[in-house]
This record gives structure tokens, sequence and C-alpha cells, in this order.
């Protein structure tokens, strides 16, 4: 299932391209790509293509692909839905390797058009070709010119290149995106839109991105996706090459999610999964579009803040507050100046805030230079990332030119640090600025937030990989729902603790059962019929002599036959009562998308009432096991409260990747597994499944 | 305690200014502001006061104020430290009634400068001026052309006013606000920034500018405040002439605080507090400076949405769903186009999204008119908020203009929708819009969020204000902390539920009290010495039978001389055992600066490890304590889950609320109330008091 990434470079960089439906008349669709493509000065060979024509916008045209005398890398389709198939077919004849199809009228339309969509998918398969769309505003790269597009915003493409890169399941809202883009002065690389994703799709995309050089960061806009371990085998491509996926994913709600899928067809999948997707692989989910740029700015930069440590430097105390709430919010450590350089700021600035934030007054309006010597203490200390507040002081050409200097050198003498410059300014010198690597925004709270996700975005690539082999002795699991016991010894099996049980089928083996695991014990009906078993009586707790345990298992059969009298009652369960500790509940869940997810929550109200629970994809190893227990309330509570000891947390890690392991294993074989409760037991004393019910895949 | 607002009139509205410490050097302090009058063309008379000088900028200077043979409503002290004192006297001796003190150097540096700056407070107040600063950048009028501030951005002071103002505590924020506002095109009314407060403080602004009929929005930016009452009436107005406060408030986290007390010294407080208050006055807490501005914005567009319904249409399906997100986010209805409707637009546009949000295609882009019909057949249907999408389509002059007057004649056919236009544009286009009544945001979700915004606040402004009157018989209570009966005896007198119960001294008169109390019963050891009753086996549950109770009584007084031979032993509480219902958490703390607070929570981990709590300040009604309730996680418990019943909310929040009129009747009395728990009983079956501490006032 890996991806193959040199097959999608004819799409990316393309060396020859035909244009099938190619036209002259602006307003066409056809005339889109041809005239980016000239007038953005593409360096490859043009072949127009449109029957009965002999010259297309000055020049050579042809009636098909066939008449090409030469190799061709992409055709981009500008046809009609009903011409779409043959076009495709001499493509493919002519050996064609990448396509571009604009043409809609297939999937989105129902069921023919799906199946039209994916036989012209399947042939482009066999015959060679990666097939972008179709439905899709199509593709661009910018460095080499290749606009093979027909959004109007390729008409105004921009001469630089950066190192960001767009990729977007939505075509009108990518060439939103890249207006925006433009508008904020953003370099682009590339410029994807995947429309129906009959073949290429948004994980393509990301891993063909992930591998190219140029590329430091990608912005995607994503609906859904239909195929999960490839979605996630891009991802982990991303991390490991440290390639930001900044991640704008809609449908989080019941109305945007019935929304997409109206507009795209049957893209599946809850948020709450995609979600933690994305935290498992290390995805920056971005809230709002602002975010999603300045994140995305922020790491094409390519500079990444080496720890939390965080300067603020201000011309003004109240914004100097107002930067230290949000970098605190955002997980940075606004630590205190060392006191020598606070006294030294002190000697020049008598007024000055020098603690950190670092608020240098109004003074400097008067003296600039009492701001360029702050500047030279502060990055002298050990801070990862400076952030400077300049007021609208910048908008005066004598101290902006003083402050890029200033802060120009600093960038070049601290290749290590992330500055970050704010207030208000010109776009001059924010290119200037950015230009010497330093980044700048007009709000100083966006910049402490972009610091805060590159630092975020830094632990997460700095985090060693799972160095676990998910081995596991495969079991044969019984079909649909496995009885309590069954359950229990198929988790034993796999190396998750359970509790000391026996099934017994008279008194006097009962109370030796109870002799042997040691009181107190609890009874509990044995019974494939019976599923609520405290409510029929079936179940007896603190059982704490031979005497109780007889006396109690004569009385759970006579209230089970009671109660029902057709049901088939195996005996009972004999089991140690372990007491002590914080109820957790642990759960597997096979998600259509992405295959067997583990879930963890907090027994009651949190999970009840709250829905405060976590999820990963099957298999993970301990670590990835305490962040996914970390992001939970939970957290919290097992850390110990109100004197109560701290929750075996690495018992509890060891378990979870166990069970993710072991679902990951019988993947086929397992609909859900639902152990409830599991008893987190003071630190060092490890975790035991009370409970469990395993439903085995119906088929 | 009434804030006079008309005292502030010639602080807002000057129609004369002295300006003590005049200059024409550019630079110095005492230059801008006269150089802002006279280019900003302020109507009134301006007066230079500078010692020796007989011309300033083309004006006649003066050496004193004194010297000045016409009424001053306004004098600028533009002095060093050392000469404001004097110069403040001699203003009040010339019976100006407004100063405006840009002067720095009394509290902010200590006792010493705390001492002197009270002391010109204290004479200004007995001689009727009211003054602004010291230590603050200023006051600015826009519409009346003052601009009685040092801060540059006057210098490009805009002509245009609008009619949002601006009230800040840190000048240089103020000052890099007001530019950000210039940046954005938005027109400003009024700007403030309020320094050491030595007499007016942000309260007074608000106060005004909820009184100024041009005013219909308040950007406030706040560090805390000292006089909680004060702040509470302004915000009180503000809300009663439904003029929104967009507050953006720093010092959220502990570092915040600090950096914000070392910068302004003193303003004590917890960001909890401040929150609880901003959610009782219905202030609209901005977490980011877009937010602000953006709600700023379409607050000030004085349009708001009649109810939640919404409609979203846009060239983008992307787009839309995105929208939609942001939409329920923001507890907006994205509620289906009607049937009849979505045909006509299907008839238009054969592949139109229909049902909302209505995505009309990239179709549009051929034909404008089919967005021109789609437009009206949407806003001819009952949605009160419409919010359009047009990519980057205005940017095209043709449909741009197109576009503009189809909207601009929605704007005009439906004054009671809010419209709000997004995608790109240009500022001539937004201009045109906005004049037409039209929001335009560049960013989809901003705008959806700033109508979520207006729908919120709109609710609050017709929420019916509290008709109660808080009167309750004062008691005399004890000082020092109660005991448990003393502490119900108290809250039962204030009609607040408690559990039926009778202090015994005799196992005999025990049985009686059981007896006549009704069956189970607790009983718990009374003794001021004993704080841990469980501890010491000083609580019996349970009891169903006189026997019972003789023994557990004997038993416990038994415990109880054993434990704690030297406590003095009241006998025992025999109470009623209430079981049944969800057990909350009920308190009053009392705060520096806004008195007492009343705290409202879930027992058990939500209290103990989220933190789950609410605050009101006292007195409040029962409307005001179901928000408070709603605001929790509690109310999730209490709505009922797995089956349990829902909890009696009407008796909970009248509780809240007695208990409100309780803690501010007896403010002076009560230094906290800790009420835990208060068993809520399912619907109809009230609530119940099991267990207090109150602890009085220490003097």
């Amino acid at each position: 299932m890996s991806i193959d990434v040199e097959t999608l470079r004819p799409l990316f960089a393309p060396r020859s391209i035909a244009i099938v439906g190619a036209s002259a008349t602006p307003g066409k669709i056809g005339a889109a790509p041809l005239s980016f493509l000239q007038k953005g000065e593409f360096a490859g060979a043009i072949y127009p293509v449109s029957s009965g024509k002999t010259e297309i916008a000055g020049l050579k045209a042809f009636s098909s692909v066939l008449e090409i005398d030469a190799p061709i890398d992409m055709a981009i389709f500008a046809v009609p839905a009903s011409q779409a198939p043959i076009a495709l077919s001499e493509c493919l004849k002519k050996g064609v390797r990448a396509g571009v199809m604009f043409t809609s009228g297939f999937a989105e339309l129902g069921e023919e058009g799906a199946r039209i969509q994916a036989r012209m998918a399947e042939d482009a398969r066999r015959g060679g070709m990666r097939l972008l769309g179709p439905n899709c505003l199509g593709i661009a790269n910018y460095r080499e010119r290749v606009f093979a597009s027909f959004s109007p915003v390729f008409a105004r493409a921009s001469g630089t290149t950066g190192h960001m890169a767009l990729v977007s399941q939505s075509g009108a809202f990518g060439g939103y995106a890249a207006t925006a883009a433009q508008d904020l002065g953003v370099a682009l690389n590339y410029w994807m839109t995947t429309g129906n994703e009959a073949d290429v799709d948004l994980a393509d995309g990301l891993a063909f991105l992930a591998e190219d050089p140029q590329t430091r960061v990608i912005l995607t806009y994503m609906e859904g996706c239909r195929n999960g371990p490839k979605l996630c085998e891009a991802l982990e491509r991303c991390r490991q090459n440290r390639k930001p996926v900044v991640m704008l994913k809609v449908g989080r709600t019941e109305v945007g999610a019935e929304a997409a899928s109206s507009h795209t067809a049957s893209l599946a999948g809850s948020d709450n999964i995609y979600g933690a997707i994305f935290r498992q692989y290390d995805v920056y989910r971005a809230e709002t579009i602002d975010e999603w740029f300045d994140v995305g700015r922020a790491a094409a930069n390519g500079r990444y803040p080496a720890s939390a440590k965080t300067a603020l430097v201000t011309v003004s105390g109240g914004v100097g507050v107002f930067m230290a709430d949000e970098a605190v919010d955002r997980g940075l450590d606004v630590a205190p100046l060392d006191e020598a350089s606070q006294a030294a700021i002190k000697k020049l600035v008598p007024f000055a805030g020098t603690r950190n934030p670092i608020d240098v007054t109004g003074q400097v309006v008067a003296d600039i230079g009492l701001f360029e010597k702050t500047i030279e203490t502060v990055t002298a200390c050990d801070y990862a990332s400076i952030v400077a507040f300049h007021g609208a002081l910048a908008r005066n050409p004598v101290p902006g030119q003083k402050l890029l200097s200033a802060w120009s050198e600093v960038c070049a003498r601290h290749p290590d640090k992330v500055v970050a410059i704010t207030g208000a300014s010109t776009r001059e010198l924010d290119d200037a600025h950015a230009s010497n690597g330093c980044l700048t925004f007009q709000d100083p709270g966006r910049a402490v937030r972009a610091i805060g996700a590159l630092h975020r975005l830094r632990e997460a690539f700095d985090r060693p990989r799972p160095a676990f082999s998910p081995e596991m002795a495969r079991q044969t699991l019984p079909r649909g729902t496995l009885s309590e016991v069954e359950s229990l010894d198929a988790l034993a099996a796999a190396g998750i603790p359970t509790v000391p049980h026996r099934v017994v089928t008279s008194a006097e083996e009962a109370a030796r059962a109870a002799r042997d695991l040691g009181y107190p014990v609890v009874l509990k009906i044995v019974s494939p019929d019976i599923l609520h078993k405290s409510d029929i009586g079936g179940v007896a707790l603190s059982l704490t002599s031979e005497d109780e345990v007889r006396d109690a298992f004569d009385r759970i059969m006579a209230k089970a036959r009671a109660a029902a009298p057709n049901a088939r009652l195996d005996g009972c369960l004999v089991a140690t009562m372990i007491r002590g500790g914080v109820e957790v509940i642990l759960g597997v869940q096979s998600d259509p998308t992405f295959g067997p997810m583990v879930m963890f929550g907090l027994g009651g109200v949190l999970v009840e009432v709250l829905h405060d629970v976590s999820f990963r994809a099957a298999p993970f190893d301990e670590s990835e096991a305490r962040r996914m227990i970390a992001e939970t309330k939970a957290a919290l509570v097992l850390k110990g409260t109100r004197g109560a000891p701290a929750g075996d947390l690495e018992a509890l890690a060891r378990t979870l990747s166990r069970l993710a392991v072991f679902a990951s294993r019988h993947a086929d074989q397992i609909k859900s597994i639902d152990i409830n409760p599991v008893l987190v037991r003071p630190a060092g004393q490890g975790v035991v499944a009370l409970d469990a019910v395993l439903i085995g895949a119906s088929d």
C-alpha cells in the first residue's frame, strides 16, 4: 500500500503538456490553462488539442494527442463529460503519464457518473497514468511555471516562489486560498486541488510534497478521506521529513458534515476520529483561516525554536501583558531575564520593565538607540524565540530602517533563533524583514500563537519514533459476542492484566476456587443469554468465606433459573475482588476508514456526561499511549487528587499499547472491545481489567 | 456611588482647551496636542500656556492659565512631574472643569508618587475638575476634532467618524489599536486612555459612552479595576442602552497578571472573577485582537439579527462547509431553505447545493445573473442573517459592481437583516458595501463568528432585567467560624432549604428527635473543637430505629471524649437522612474588588479536579442563577443522565438567588460560606442543604 511518489512527478513537474479541449476564447475552461502557461512562461512544450483547429493562441494545434510527434508528460482534460473517456483512452495510447481532468459530471452526480469515473480510473491505472480529478481545479507548480488549472487566480500568478505548498480537496476553496495568499504576500511553490479523487488523492499530494526538497510546509484543506491507512502513511512521511501538515479540516459539526457529504459524495468518518489521527501524526489543526496561514508562513520560514524559552520585547506594557498571556496559553516559557541583563537594561531605560516581557516604554520613541541596545542584550541570552512589538514606530522611515538593520543583524548572528516582529508596518518593510529570516505580523497575539505552533511542531518532530515491533501471537477468536470469560481470556492471552478468575459449576468448586484465588471474591452468573447480571440477582460481591461462597453460588443459580428459565447457564465466575484505584474504560472500535481505533477514558461522569475520551489508530507504542492518556481529563485524576495516590500510568500505557497491538493483529476478527472497568492501582501496583466484552466480526 | 456622566462632558467634548507646557518643538509632548488640534481643525479655542512665550505655533501664548481671559473647559498637562501639582492648582483656581495629565512619574514609581497623585486627585475633586491620568496618552473626540493626546497616531487622524469608541487603560496599546483601526479602515468616534486612573477611570468612560447617542459599541482594553461596584454600574448602563462592551482583558494568566501588576501597580483580582462579571453583565470578551475589531465593526453597523436563522450563500461548496461548521459552533441556526425556494434555485443552477449552505457553484462565474436571482430568493425567506462568500469574483469590476448593487438592494429592502459579504475584495468595494449597511470580511469564518457575536449580544440585550427586589430581613451573625448548626440555621432563616435537624444532649433526646424527624436519620457530633467529624468516629449514618439512635449517640459521645479529651462537646446533631439526587456545592467568597461572589459547582471530580465552577456577584435573581448553572458541566449532569431523572433546576436557581441576596445583605458580616453538599432532588422535589460552614467577618 506504499505510495510511489515517483509516479506523481509528471503531475507535479511535467516537461510537456497537452491541453485536450484547448481554446483561445476567453472564459472557456480550455482557454485558461493555455493562457496561464503562456503568460507564466512555462519552459516546456505546450500542445493544444482541439479537433478542426490548426493553430490556437499562436501555437500549432492538433486534432488528437496521437498526432503529436513527441513524448507528453501531462494531459489536461478540458472537455465535456461525454468526451472525457475517449480523450483519456487516446492519451493512454499515447503513453501520457499524468492527467488533469477539470471535467465535472461524474461521481458527484450519482451512481452512473461514479461508474464511468471508476472505469476511467481503472483504465488510467492500467495504462500507467496518474489521474488528478475529475471535477477538480487542477495543479500548479510555481517554480517551474506549471499552471494546469482554470482558476482565475493564475491570471495574476506571482513570479516569486516560496516554500509553502497548498493541497485542497475543494477547488473553489483552493482558488480562494491562493488569492488570499497573494493578498497576504505569501509565496506558494505548489498548489493542488484533488476534486473527486478517482485516482490521485490528498494523501498522494502530501506524500509527494513530503519528499520535495523545496517544500517546508503543506497547507491542507480536507473534507474527508476514503483510504485511512494511505493517509496515515502520507502523514507519517511528512512527519519523518519534518514537513508540518497545517490542516483545515471541515465538516466538524453535524450540519457541516452533512453539507460536505452532499457536496463531495460519501466521504465518511466522524470528526473525532480525524482529530485523533491528526494528534497521532502531529498534524497541526488550524481553527481559523488566519491561523492556517500564520502557522504556514511561520513554518515556511524554516526556523524552529530549540526550546520554549521566549523573550517578549515591547514598547507598550499593555501589549507585553497581552503577549505574556498568549505565550503561556500556547505552552511557551516566558522565563525572566537574568539579573545582569535586567540591570543593563535598567541602566539604559530607568522605567523599563525588565523581567520579561521587557517593556522599553515610550522612551524609545525619542531615542531608538536604546531599543537597539536592548535588543542586543536580550538576544545575547538563551531565548529560543524573541517576539518584538514595535507599536507604530516602524511606520516612521528612520526608526523603521534602524530596527530593520538591528533585527537583520540578530537573525544573521543567531540563525538558531526565531524572531518575530510585530506592530504596524509596511509591506516593503515586512518583505525586507522576511528576506532576513524574520517573521512579521501586525498582531502581536498572532505572532505569539505562531511561535507556540512552531514550538509544538519542533517537539513533535524531535519525539523518538516508535521503536517497538508490534509482534503478537495470533489467536483464533470466536465469532459474535464473546462471554465475559472468553473476552477476559482472549485479552489475558494478549498480555493484558485481567482479574484472576475461574468458571465453576458447583458450590463446592466455587468454594475451592475462592480458596485458591484468595478472599474477598465476587461471583457472577455465566450465561450467554443473560446480559444484565445484576438485574436478576446474578452477582454477589465481597464474599469472605467458603460458606458465603457456597451460599452465593446456590442463590445465584436459583435466581437465574427463576428469572430466565430458558437461559443456558454455564455456572458462575469466581473472581478476586480487587479494590483501590481509579476506574477507567478501554475500548476498541473498528472504523470503516481507519480500521481499529483504541479508546480511553475515565469511568463515570467524565465519559458518560462529558464524553471526555481519546482515540488512536492501532497499533501504537507506550509513549503514544501516554500522549493519549494525557489528552483526557482522566490524566488529572490519575495524577492523584485530594490525598489519593497517583495511578500506575506506566502499566496503563503498556496495557493500552498491548490492546492496540492485539486489535491490530486481529483487525479482521474484531468488531469492538469494551473493557469496563480497568482498575488503575497506585503507581507500581499495575492495572487490572475487571470486566470485558469482545464482539467478533460478524462474518 | 452613581456615576455623574455630566461632569465628564468637558473631558469628552471641551469647547476650549488650554495646553499647559505647550511647545512648538516637534517631538516634545507639549507640541503634539497643539499640532493635532490645529491640523485636525478643532473649532474651539486653543490656549498654549508656557512661561516666557508670547506666541506658540501662531497662537497667542500665556505664562499661566490665570492670565487667560475666557472660561476654559479642558486643560492638558504636558509638564514634568515636579510642576504638575502647581499647574493643577492654577487650573483649579481658574475653574477648569476637565484635566488631561500626560505627565508620568507618580503611582507607577512607588509610594511617594502615589501620595502626590492621591493629593492631586483630591484637589481636583474638591475643585470640581475631572482629571484623566496622570501617566496617560489622553483622549480624542473625532467628531469634534478634539485630539488631546500626544500619541503619534493623531498626526494622521482620519476625517471620518464612526460609531465605535475605544477605551484603553494602556496608552501604548490604545495608540496601537487606533493605528490598527486606521489600517483596517475602521472609523472611531472617541478614543480614551486612562493611565493611572487617579480620578477618571475605565468605568467613567464606559458610563459616558453608554449615554452618548453617537456611540454604538465600545472596544475596551482592560488590565484590572479597583472599584468593582462602579465598573458593574457602568457595564449595566451599557447593557441597558444596548451598547456592547467588547472587551480585551489581559492578565489572564499568572505570568500575564504579574506583568500587569508590575506595569500598572496593584490592580488586584483573579481573572476568574472578571470573567464572571463579564458574563453577568453580558460583556463580549474577545480572545484575539482580530475578534475584538471584528465584533466591534459588526456592532458599529447597528444591525442585529432578530433570530439565529442564518443563510450561507457561497460560490464554493468547501467554503460552505467551513461556514456551516463555524455557524453551528457560534450558536447560529443553519436552517434549511424551504422546498419551494430550493426548487427555484435548482431550476436556475441545476448542480447547486440548495439546502443551506446554498452553493451556487462556479457556474455563476460565467453568469452573474444566476447569483443575483439566488440572492433574491434567499433574502425573501425568513433568515435573520445572510453570509455570502463571493470567492474572488468581486475582484473583477463587472461582477463586483453587479454584486454591490444586488446586495445594496437587499440591505435597503430588508433593514432588519444582517448581511455579511466575504471573499477577496477591494477597499473601495468594501467601503461601498459598508455605506449600504453591509458588513464585509475577507475571511468567511470571521464573518460567521461576528454574526454569532451579534446574535449573542442581541439575545443579551433582549433578556428581561431582574425584576426582583432583593429585600431580606437582616440577621446578626456570630463572628468567626460558625458551627454546622449555626450555619444551617442562618441559611434556613434566609429561606434556603436545609435538612431538618435538631441538636440533642442525651440518647433519649436523640431518640425523640429521630422519631419526630422521621427515619432514617444521621447523627453527628457537635463541637466547636472537632473539625473532621468522620475521622474520630463522630458520624453515624442510616439509623432506622430508636435503639440504633440511642446506641449511636452513646458511641459517638464516647469516641469524641476519647479522641479529643479537651474538646467542648455540645451534644449531637440529629438530622433526617436524605438520599437520591445530585450533590452540588454552593459557596460565597468575599472579593476585595467586587464584594460577595457566589460560587456554584458539581461535587466530586468536576469541582475538585476540573475546577468546573461558575461565579456571580451578589445579589442576582433566579434567571441569572439559571445562566450561572448553565455555564458549568453540572448542567449536563442535572439534565439527567443514564436514566437518572432531571434535577429540580428551578429550586436550585431559587436557592442560589436567595444565597446571593443573603450574602449581599450581610456582606459586611460574611467572609465566606461553603454549603457542601446541597442535594438537588428530582424535578418538583426541591433541593436541600445537608452541611454548611459560614465564616463571619473577622472584625
